[in-house]
């Protein structure tokens, strides 16, 4: 099995595209990929995407990104796993170097939510995540989801809706940081509270916001990696796990239990533990989801997970920094691209080229990415040249 | 890097299921080839599928057929390349196990046409697979584009509709040799020319069925399957080819760039040459494509792939024969399932357990298939036990 590395990353900024398509955003993100890595082609594209047959009404796009990116040819497919997509590529992508089978691969995470006619639109569309037959088709949305699973936390640890709210302060304070990021300003504790209310008791400053973007990553072998450049970041773990779609049908609404095994397997596989990860790159998908997993990583004890952020150990400084570019709430969340941008974040980080927001001595970087409520959870571990 | 074998099979009848899910499709295909393997439990699945979220209201569906076929919590995620979606998850599943990453993996191709709501909802869900800006917008459908393909074809190379007929002939006289077959009863020339026309020179005859479907097999390194099974097949190529969506941005619309370039690769990597191809499951979803592929793929020169047809060459005894269980056209066509039902019936041929359909001395066999009018080519090269 072959060492791989990353050695080329490229995003666009997050937010509303309205003058881009779905490919012209991919193009974007692998020609910036490409140029970082000093390569004009690669062997093979995987695209990481959720919803592009739904909302953008285009199946098949790994052919044609491919093709709208000058690599007209090459091997190309599209991977999906609900939100997860973007991590399900990369590890795709890691499988298709480490076999030997392929030399020089783009991940693309790429996705155009404002292509939905309406925010219901869309709102339909991510419950495709979600258990069709016993969730979505009685109205059980993402959101009404995520309400079910803070409401059910608060009574079982005894914590305040507010309490969350450092969730949010801590990701818009670093997105002030991030020029790619769809809101890029500080937000108080104040606006958290004042915040429109979802679906009880989450609120628009508990949700990411849905949004268009593309981020990309080109990947080689770690002896052919070290001759192109010296600042390869080289993927120490990638793990996928699976738990049951509908929520009803775990042992344990609040245990996470595919972010839990997806954690496991990737610290056995670099030999580590969630005490030597520098930062951490959660799925804030919903301020209970940062919270959710943080305990099944081992981060936090059970209940703890908001304390923990309260304690301010998720900032910059902090023990387990986490969304250090801003993560899904304030970088924003173009679903199937998330897992794709937060992995060129943690390669910023590992690199050392994270200004403002760079994370002092980071060498073990983690993300994980979650589709629908937790039924794929996938974890990478990268480390610092 | 490290062989791969496969080491189970299993198929469901294809047709119209009406009473049945997805999810237990994909279940009752993955319980029958564990069981082939003589296993209870796989690391990783791999599912094509092209359609579950425009048609079921279903995306995520990796993780849920795990769950629903008993294996909850392992690696699952879904690859989709349009109509050669079960091709591509097989292709996942080879670097998956070449690697070394994983150890035993299913790949599951499922497809369910019947929760199209319309025949006219099922046309545009499979006009996903074409060029949506420049192509579905305007109207252009799968059948439609195919038809301007052999129109074309027959002016170039002064063939008549009814030259056709023999991939018709063939693939329906094959299907009644096999259980699992949507059409399994021959028909006739005259039946052929008597049929409906879809879209101009097009008509039902030229084109597969849609329908419901889940075929599965079970990979693991060569090492292991020597230990497990005395009749496992090897894979001794695997490769994806692209080439534009849109046909009118080819530099040749009757050169299928992407199957050539696929075919190229997979005989570079085995080691053959054309020549050496025992026989061939031909991606037939038109018989425009039947006739395309096979000289593509260097079985005829160009504008001959219809006459070796009428030649008889591609019959159970001829010099290359194809559709060998009824191919698109007979066994059906369940979309995202069909590219493993192709490798499902290639290692039955493989073992010699195909029956009254058995290809004598079958040694290499060779399965090509293709998303859109050839936007993504995928070609496996299988040997015998």
């Amino acid at each position: 099995m072959r060492d791989v590395g990353i050695i080329g990353i490229g995003q666009t900024k997050v937010g509303e595209h309205w003058d881009k398509s779905l490919q012209q955003l991919a193009m974007e993100a692998i020609a910036a990929a490409l140029n970082d890595a000093g390569l004009e082609r690669a062997d093979a594209l995987y695209v990481g995407n959720m919803l592009s047959g739904k909302v953008s009404g285009q199946e098949h796009i790994a052919a044609l990104i491919a093709d709208f990116s000058g690599l007209r040819g090459i091997e190309a497919v599209k991977v999906e796993a609900a939100e997860s997509s973007g991590a399900a590529a990369l590890r795709v992508g890691y499988m298709a170097v480490a076999s030997g089978l392929v030399d020089t691969v783009v991940v693309c995470g790429v996705e155009k939510m404002t292509d939905a006619v309406s925010s219901a639109t869309a709102s339909a569309a991510l419950a495709l995540a979600v258990d069709s037959d016993y969730e979505a088709l009685h109205g059980l949305s993402l959101a009404a989801l995520n309400a079910l699973l803070m409401r059910r936390y608060m009574h079982e640890y005894g914590v305040k809706r507010e309490d969350f709210s450092s969730f949010t302060v801590n990701a818009h304070r670093n997105a002030a940081g991030n020029p790619y990021a769809m809101f890029p300003r500080p937000v108080s504790t104040e606006v958290f509270l004042k915040a429109s209310m979802i679906a009880d008791p989450v609120s628009l400053m508990d949700s990411a916001p849905l949004a268009d973007g593309a981020a990309a990553i080109i990947l080689c072998p770690g002896d052919k990696a070290r001759g192109l450049t010296t600042d390869a970041v080289r993927i120490v773990a990638s793990a996928v796990a699976t738990d049951s779609l509908a929520i009803h049908d775990r042992r344990d609404p609040l245990l996470l239990e595919g972010a839990y095994l997806s954690a496991q397997r990737a610290y056995q596989q670099a030999g580590v533990g969630s005490v030597d990860i520098d930062l951490f790159e959660v799925h804030d998908a919903f301020t209970i989801t940062a919270a959710l997993s943080l305990e099944a990583c081992g981060f936090a004890q059970r209940g703890q997970g908001v304390h923990l952020a309260q304690e301010g150990e998720i900032a910059l400084d902090g023990r387990i920094p986490i969304c250090t570019m801003g993560g899904l709430k304030a970088r924003g969340n173009p679903v199937g691209a998330t897992g794709v941008y937060q992995i060129v974040e943690l390669v910023e980080q590992l690199r050392g080229q994270s200004g403002v927001n760079q994370v002092k001595g980071a060498r073990l970087g983690m993300a994980q990415s979650i589709g629908g409520t937790g039924g794929t959870v996938i974890t990478h571990i990268l480390e610092a040249p």
